[in-house]
């Protein structure tokens, strides 16, 4: 019994059930018929592939559309789906049902909105995770249909709205237009902005959130956790829009071109994007360097948790922010939405922040070496899309050396299996010592 | 008498008396007989030269050595030594004397080793770091001037002495030698090395590190403080050696024209001067794009509390890894050398990162702005030396437009008084809330 539920530990059903998926994908897209071309992909690239879909990255070596045969696709929209699906139920159940240590706190999250935290809690969470995704995603997917279905062929039309629908919802960032140049055709088109806009942002806001706007007409109240997230997500989208708008205004390369409509579009869809899909409408390699700069803090911030999105996450974003101010202020207590976060919550945000940081360092230092003769701002930008699990890329992907192929599939599996480890790390193995050591004096700063 | 306190107010003070001595420091500097040329600098070029003296920062937007006469220098030199001497024993009052709520406890630190802490604590310890100060600076400048006059006249040689013996203690990183080179010429050179890293290190390695190591011969024990503030060093120092060693090993524009011993002392310098001096034996824009970004990190984490250097600190860095790895192996508490660190101090590690992060973030922002066809990496370098009190640049600096120098300006006066005046805010703000809002739950990560 205990050999068993030491194999059921949750962080290691989530390494393993990643690098199943993985290796199942990856030896699924080098048959030859994966590929158009009829050769299956190099063991590498298919490994990167089912990598970064699995992982619902987006960053890619090979462009989607022109490459793969339609049995390519299905490949990768599954791999996307199962990784998506499995990641968000994953990051709920650490958030919310597991843990020995904090799940008497932040489990009653979980209670204000399942009514239960038992076995069937955990099989009717499953069941609600699934019911919004399968909701949310045919929605998408009709109305990209028809959009699409003014461009295409009809049956082209829906098999695109189907996968552009799943790949945003999933912040997973694939996209089947081709060239690399995901929805730059559909820059000013409003429809198309707006919609895919919507599913990232419904996807990266995270399980809890949603639920919690479901069932606000019968609870008629919401949690300190989604005021956060609402309001940072919020400061965060629309703070994004207006700086990528002032940036970009004069660029000739990006929104000069395009009416004022056009314009708030693109500037939407490249605050949205970064947080953390890895879409875009404009090519990045065009934006200025501020813009480039204000994607990779965005990228590094991310989604919310409990999503499928990458990043620190919005709530820790914010406990750092409360956590400075009311230092600065000389408060004793970090206060939103008056309620106070207990110095457990504001620990972790420090820890979540210190890794993403060390891991998006870590990486751009090792790419410096393997990519040297590319531009630092390329490989900064590839780093933190990469370790973010966001997608975007100024174009370095396809022209990565095999170490930095190698080098990057590490980020992406650590940015995504990590944060969850060391949230289950945190969770579960803090026990109070028996024995303590005197506390030490030290300055700081 | 309570307007006097009010006056006396140590941020104001701070604030105050930085602002006086960089003002008349522009005065002086604008003077006809002030450069070589007998037409004074222009208002900003001296405002600039001003500000990054007195902050000991070292960023210079004319050459030092070409462009002062005998009387400029010695005005950069005294506020040098004003700015440098200033600060560290405000730092270290900040840190040991004052703050009503940490005092009790962060006093003892400064009892362990003045035996007092009342106004003649204030006085004695006052005395003591001038007498360190005098010291080490007499024994510098006396070996470099002996360097010096091998290969120029007696005269200018103990001029040079003294001049970068100062510079280097108070960690300005300011040079004389001409054409923005700094010690370019002496790469190889073991005596100039080696004393220059000395005074570096002795410089920012802090006061009470400093007072617990002369008095170890009566006291026989050292701190905790000292403890990690020795051990993070050490590890910076090294391993910072190592890298650059190993990643400008087949650089022919840096080490690989140099002998083995040649190789070793430049990369130790490297590895020195960035934490926070600002000196340097090789020219940064020479560098391979890893190590640049690697002396950004060391930048970034700078030199020890209560020095004239700047950065986040060592027991900052070493409170954010500490933390990050207890929360990681579930302990609940930070143990270093068998002492724990209070919740209060990690909190503080935590403030004083992020608001470093954000300076450093939000000057870079402006900097792609302001200074939008120079190369990211440059921007990026140039703002966190500045913002960190380093001063090192790969060439930036001179051609900076004038919004961008003001940018400078600023980002050199609130890196230098920013994180004191945070410090103060945080020792003597906190008060212990009669009424408190209620615990609320919230997910991170
Ligand atoms: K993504
Ligand atoms: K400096």
């Amino acid at each position: 019994m205990k050999k068993l539920r030491e194999f059921l530990d949750p962080p290691k059903v989530l390494v393993l059930g990643f690098l199943t998926i993985i290796l199942i994908g990856t030896f699924l897209l080098t048959l030859p018929y994966a590929t158009i071309n009829g050769d299956g992909l190099s063991f590498l690239n298919a490994l990167f592939t089912a990598t970064s879909a699995a992982c619902v990255n987006g960053l890619v070596v090979v462009d989607t559309g022109s490459t793969f045969s339609t049995f390519g696709i299905l490949v990768i929209l599954s791999l996307i789906q199962i990784g998506g699906l499995g990641f968000m139920t994953f990051a709920t159940f650490f958030a919310v049902l597991l843990g020995k240590r904090i799940s008497l706190k932040e489990r009653l999250v979980l209670r204000e909105s399942m009514n239960s935290s038992s076995i069937e809690g955990i099989v009717k969470l499953s069941k609600r995770i699934i019911f919004f995704t399968v909701l949310i995603e045919i929605i998408g997917a009709i109305i990209l249909s028809f959009r699409f279905a003014a461009d295409i062929p009809t049956g082209k039309a829906i098999f695109f709205g189907i996968f552009h629908s799943i790949s945003n919802f999933n912040n997973a960032g694939f996209d089947l237009t081709g060239e690399f140049k995901s929805l730059t055709h559909y820059v000013d088109d409003s429809i198309m902005t707006l919609t895919v806009c919507a599913l990232i942002t419904l996807g990266g806001i995270g399980f809890i959130v949603l639920n919690e706007l479901y069932e606000y007409r019968i609870t008629r109240r919401v949690s300190l956790h989604t005021k956060v997230v609402l309001a940072t997500s919020f400061v965060l989208t629309f703070g994004g829009t207006i700086l990528i708008l002032l940036l970009e205004f004069g660029n000739p390369k990006t929104l000069q071109t395009l009416s004022h409509d056009g314009k708030l579009l693109a500037a939407l869809f490249q605050s949205v994007a970064p947080r953390s899909a890895g879409s875009s409408t404009l090519n990045m390699a065009d934006l200025t360097q501020s813009s480039l700069f204000l994607i990779m803090f965005l990228m590094f911030i991310g989604a919310s948790p409990g999503s499928a999105g990458g990043g620190i996450k919005t709530t820790t974003f914010a406990t750092l922010l409360g956590a400075v101010w009311s230092q600065i202020k000389g408060k004793e207590d970090v206060v939103f939405f008056r309620q106070c976060i207990p110095f457990n919550t504001i620990y972790k945000a420090l820890t979540v922040t210190v890794s993403g940081l060390f891991l998006a360092v870590v990486l751009t230092m090792l790419l410096t070496i393997t990519e040297n003769n590319q531009d630092f701002l390329m490989i900064l930008f590839e780093a933190v899309s990469a370790s973010s699990n966001v997608g975007l890329s100024m174009g370095l992907t396809p022209d990565l050396s095999p170490i930095g192929r190698i080098l990057v599939i590490i980020a992406m599996f650590a940015g995504r299996v990590g944060p969850l480890t060391i949230a289950y790390a945190i969770a579960t193995k803090q026990e109070a010592n028996t024995f303590r050591y005197p506390k030490g004096k030290m300055m700081i700063g």
